[in-house]
Order: C-alpha cells, then structure tokens, then sequence
C-alpha cells in the first residue's frame, strides 16, 4: 500500500513550488501514464487501484484505493493510476530543424494543446520563456494527451536563446505580412506570443520576419487563440 | 428593476429544452452583447448592473443586482451584463461558397471555437446534424466570442442537406489524402465528424473526397482535436 507520506508529496506536486523542491511531477491517465513509463522520464512511483493492477503488472507499483487516489487525483473523476516522474535536470541538445518558441503563454490548457501540435507535426524542441506556465502543470499535461513524451520543453530567458541562435525568426503579429506568400525555409525559428498582449517589445526585437495569418471574415472578429493560430502557422512550416 | 419572472426564465434558459420552448437565449459579456446588439439577432430583455448602465444608455435595459445577476449567470464571475435574444426561426437563404458541416461535435468549447474560426475565415454557413451541441447553450456562445452574431447556424438532418447539395463535398478522415495535394475548388461543402468517432458511416457516404492533415511527428500521437483540425482545414481552403 501508498505509504501517507506519498500522499502527502503528490498533494504538493500540485503546486509549481513543491514540483521545483522535490524535482519531481505526476500523470494520471492510463494511456498518458503508457506513455510516459515507455519513454525517456524516470519512474519514482507508479500508484494503480486493485481494478487496474493487471494493466501494469511489469511495473513495480503500488496500490492505492479509490478513496486515496481521490484525495490527490487532480481529476474529478480520476483514472484508476497516478504515476511521479522526475523533472529532467538538464535539456539534451537537439539538432532541430524547427523550433518554436512561446514568449509568455499563460494559459494551462493552450500550453497543453501547443505541445500536441509539436509532436504531430515533429516539433521536438519546444522553448518558453520563464513567465510560460509550467509544462509539468497537471491540467498542461491532461490536455498534453500524452506528448509531453515525446517533446522536449525548456524554460529560459528568451534573451539568451536568441543570442545563441543563427536560424532566422518568424514571429506571429497580427500586422504581419501574409505568411502564404512567404518561402520558408527547411529551418528556422517561430515565436508565438502571449495570449493578451502578443510578443513583447523585447522578443520582438529578435524577430527577422513578422508574419499573419490573413483574415477572411468580418473586421469585427476575436483573433485567433494562440494554440488555433500555432496550429495553422506549424501546418504551413510543414505542408512545404 | 428586472422582474422575478426574468429570473426565473433565464435561469431556465441554461437549460435546452426551455431554450426551444421560450425560443430565446442568453449571451454574457460586454463585447459578446455589444456585438449581438449590433446585429440581426432581436433583443428580448438586456440586464445590466448599475456599474455598466452607462455604457448601455442607449438602449432600453433593466437594471439588476450583483447578487441577482450571480443567480442567473452562467459564468463563474458575472461580467455586468446579461442579454436576452429571440432564437431566429427560420435560416436566411446564404450564397456560401464553402459550407461547414458538423456531424455530431459534442464538446461546447469545440463548437464555440469552430463558429470563431468559421467567423475568422469567412465561411457564413454551418450545417450541424441534430445531435451536434446547441449552439445557444451558454458555454458555446462564450467560446464564440460574438461570431454567432455573424455565423449562420443552422441544425438539420444531414442526409436532407446533402440531398439537397450539388458541391462537392470533402470529409476529413484519418486515413484520407493529404489535404496539401487536392486542388480545392472555389465552392464547396467540408464535413467534420464527431471528436471520438469521426464522420459517421451515414455521412460518409454523401464524400466525394476523403482528406487528411498529414502527421509529421511520432506515429503514437493522438489525432488533432477537431476544433484544431477544422481551423488547418479552412485555413487550407482559404489560403488558395
């Protein structure tokens, strides 16, 4: 059985502070939680209710009764599993073609959705800036569906990135220039912004190109969510 | 001051079933019921506390209470105002060059976002089978952002409007061509099918064509959410 101290932990793993103490973050859902014991991350604690315990049975897990997992589940109806996994200290290098970058994007569910963009259209390496909520925040990783896996998130000063970066840059403005007419290249760098104000003054100063998406309706419409608008703008890097 | 009538109908209208009865419905939010005020739609009653009642001077509104207008409201924080409007009874007949069709999207946040995108690329007319989510349902219209005052939504049996259309249609299928190398043609109809199960068998018999988003990524990936998949789609119908 779950040892109190255990419970205690994944209550705290709620919280970014506690997530950056102990170094460690949770998944529940059973294909997530797949996922994620079949990639890079490091187990620490795999929790499954006596219902699922045949579903990891190769796995050194420990039980956990319904009314427990309730108590620390992030989920209303929680999943049956729950497993902790180690933060990765350090980013390994990747040699990618594209990279994005998101300038201060706050909200949990479009963080979520962005990264599951990124391992659909092969993004591997995904840059925030230090203000961008927390990739290991529990409501990022249910709408990460489980490419967290598979994509690799770094948070830093975006000053520093663009410093040590030789590819150009496309930033996303709503005055930008139509990006159908532009002729990307094999590699390069997109920037997305923040979901009120956009990119700020200081990235935006590290963009070589301003593109658009152009609008066809009415002048009175809402702009583009951030994760609608990075869905559009990844799909014309690839389509070629 | 609103009457204990208007309180207890619109707390009714969060409800499907009184929406039809009553045929009306409520939007929340001042830029959503400015918009609305500002079109077609027929105003009904417009609620307002007496904070905001400056800045709906012009037209004829009931003023409310914080207190009462939390009792009727659909959001967790009320934003002020409350609007009521008559469902319009019959659709307008609409030269679309493209029509959207929606067999059966369930989720309110999709439909919101799809009417948003739909407003965004101009696509004037959405067909949705009659199990797809109301549109007048108070979680759809919040996610619309005040495109439902410019986005024709019409609820149908889809084999009636298919019987109906000369267009060429194009379904979106996992398994379907690449959408990147279809010549698509100036007018058209393109159907999205529901989030678990896709394009119904029924439905899939009125495609003429079978398309798809190409994956880049990782072959374990889950499939785009279809609010993600609907705004790749008309931004490939538009792009040209």
């Amino acid at each position: 059985m779950v040892s109190k101290k255990w419970l205690k932990d994944v209550k705290r793993l709620h919280q970014k502070k506690y997530r950056n103490e102990l170094e460690l973050f949770f998944v529940e859902g059973i294909k997530t939680v797949k996922e994620l014991l079949h990639s890079n991350y490091s187990l620490e604690k795999l929790l499954v209710t006596a219902e699922h315990s045949d579903e990891f049975k190769n796995f050194d897990c420990d039980e956990i009764t319904a009314e427990d997992l309730k108590k620390i589940s992030a989920l209303k109806t929680p999943s049956g599993v729950l497993a902790v996994f180690k933060i990765p200290t350090s980013a390994k290098t990747i040699e990618a073609d594209w990279t994005l970058v998101l300038d201060d994007v706050r909200d949990p569910g479009n963080l979520g959705t962005i990264i599951r963009l990124c391992d659909w259209f092969g993004i591997q390496r995904l840059v925030c800036s230090v203000q961008t909520v927390d990739c290991y925040n529990p409501k990022v990783l249910q709408a990460t569906m489980g490419s967290i896996a598979r994509v690799q998130v770094e948070y830093t000063e975006l000053a520093s990135f663009f410093n040590n970066n030789t590819l150009p840059v496309y930033g996303a403005f709503m005055d930008g220039a139509p990006v159908y007419g532009e002729n990307l290249p094999k590699k390069g760098v997109l920037v997305m912004g923040n979901e009120a104000n956009g990119i700020s003054k200081k990235v935006e100063a590290f963009c070589n190109k301003r593109v658009c998406i152009p609008q066809f309706g009415s002048p009175h419409t809402e702009s583009l969510n951030v994760a609608t608008a990075t869905a559009i703008l990844l799909n014309e890097l690839r389509r070629g």
